[in-house]
């Protein structure tokens, strides 16, 4: 049997992980990023990573059908270089071709979101449909788009910025320099800070009293005061799940992917999330009345999407 | 030389033209699609079309490669049924099938929009793109999606709704049912319609005298008081573009296509809007630091691009 490498290339860690043909995890392991750092030091790095990812497993490279590594921002699939990621400094620096040189396997890379898009569609909850959408809700919103069985990503690799679709024009200002991006009404981020403007004005509520006793109110701390039906979380999350539908229903009327998935910190609010989502989609989709519609589903690999979406990259599952 | 027969079904003629393999159309025709008419009797309406177009264009169905039909509404692939019609009042009716077995030659069918996407890509200003958008700003706003080179449906046939994403939430009424869509602030009628408010509201511009004389302004009109410096016009063609432009960018943020291609009646405008939609998109696109980044560009087949696109569905450009 042939494994792959997979690496998913963080700001603050380096994951790796040895990946079978039928997209178990054998074995993993993790260094820290080690940021501020040369792109050359980051390389060694990488190699170093590898090296003792392949000796925990018992492997050597030529047990391998090759590695696929998602790093944090667009790779240049002609040159095998980072042309640009902004968190690590690094720009137009051949960090895909040099690990090859220095593994001597067989190295592809990609975006680490588009790669766990692919992760989802090969082994996670996107198995068998042949177009998916992937949303990550997390700090910020983005996502992958798979077509036909492969990524999307665009001219640039810079394609399926989902989080930067203005849905309210004139609306909160975004990070991109926009107002009314859909990140900034759908990220983890956004639900927490308006969470934090209605505890303040709602002391004697459960998450008012988080709010009280910490100074702010987690993503954990919403869905526990949801559980214990705290009426200002409610108002907080409905809001939140209205903006979400709405995008999601502007991706679906756009693509009409076989599916899309959630995933990100949020998709652990589960059928909490997904039942209201559903039910908006369903009522407001353009194509309510065609016989086959968007699957809307959540994310299952979490944390191992990228590793086996890079993963994926090789061979190993064909 | 072989040639295609390409057929733009519409609610109102049925176009057919006799389309060679470099995408000129050497002979053209229409008839009245006779609307209200059975499936039975649109299918005959059809036929009859077509020969004659063969007959005057003094070709044989030997001489063919095949026809290819663009139809408003969706069209099933794997049945060869037109699923869904709404404005022809047709549902699930083989309607491919039966072309195909009554003109006894190879018989293709997709969306009119789609195929419009297909011909600009195949013939027209998205000649050497490997991936396309056709943004259509007509009555909707509508469009059609090329990716590596083929037209991209969704799941059901009815991908590539650019005019049913919200921008504006909770903003101007669509027919949708939705609020705030894009097509309420893109399309030609939403903007005649925001014309029409502002001359009602300005009867001494120039738009409000022609307002005042035929009790409405057309995007001629408005042309022709932008071309003569009207305030007024001027004030509602910004906030236009404003909206468009925004949409425009969403889509290239998610998407990142070689090409976007802006098509429909508004087309007509051509330099006027172009520069402020590229000025807005390049300022705000969150690819604004690529090296590549999405052409923008006006359509340039116009109403041919559909007779083109659906030619284009035989083998006759290959």
């Amino acid at each position: 049997m042939k494994y792959a490498l997979g690496i998913d290339f963080g700001g603050t860690t380096i994951k790796t992980a040895i990946v079978t043909s039928d997209g178990q995890i054998i074995s993993r392991g993790s260094v820290p990023t080690g940021m501020p750092a040369t792109p050359e030091r980051l390389l060694q790095t990488t190699v170093g990573a590898c090296r003792r990812q392949l000796e925990e497993a018992g492997l050597t490279p030529a047990d391998l059908c090759g590695a696929g590594i998602g790093m944090p921002g667009t790779v240049n699939q002609e040159t095998d270089c980072v042309e640009y990621a902004n968190n690590l400094g690094m720009t137009s620096f051949p960090f895909i071709r040099r690990l090859r040189d220095e593994l001597g396997i067989p190295v592809s890379g990609g975006n680490d979101a588009d790669l766990a898009a692919l992760g989802e569609y090969m082994a996670g909850a996107g198995k068998g449909a042949s177009s998916l959408l992937l949303v990550t809700l997390g700090t910020g919103v983005g996502g992958g788009i798979i077509v036909n069985g492969r990524i999307w990503s665009g001219c640039n690799d810079a394609a399926a910025e989902f989080g930067h679709m203005v849905i309210e024009a004139g609306g909160r200002p975004c990070t991109c320099g926009r107002r009314g991006c859909f990140e900034a009404y759908a990220s983890a981020s956004a639900l927490t800070a308006q969470a934090d403007k209605k505890a303040a004005e709602h002391p004697d509520s459960l998450i008012g009293k988080v709010y009280a006793a910490s100074g702010h109110v987690s993503g954990k701390d919403i869905l526990q005061a949801l559980k214990e039906k705290d009426a200002a979380a409610k108002e907080v999350f409905d809001e939140y799940v209205y903006y979400l539908a709405m995008g999601i229903t502007n991706l679906i009327n756009i693509f009409q992917p076989d599916k899309l998935l959630i995933g990100g910190g949020i998709s652990n609010f589960g059928d909490l999330l997904l039942e209201p989502v559903r039910e908006h989609v369903k009522t407001y989709r353009y194509s309510r009345y065609s016989e086959k519609n968007t699957e809307i589903g959540i994310a299952s690999l979490k944390n191992d999407a990228g590793l086996i979406g890079a993963a994926a990259l090789t061979k190993v599952f064909e």
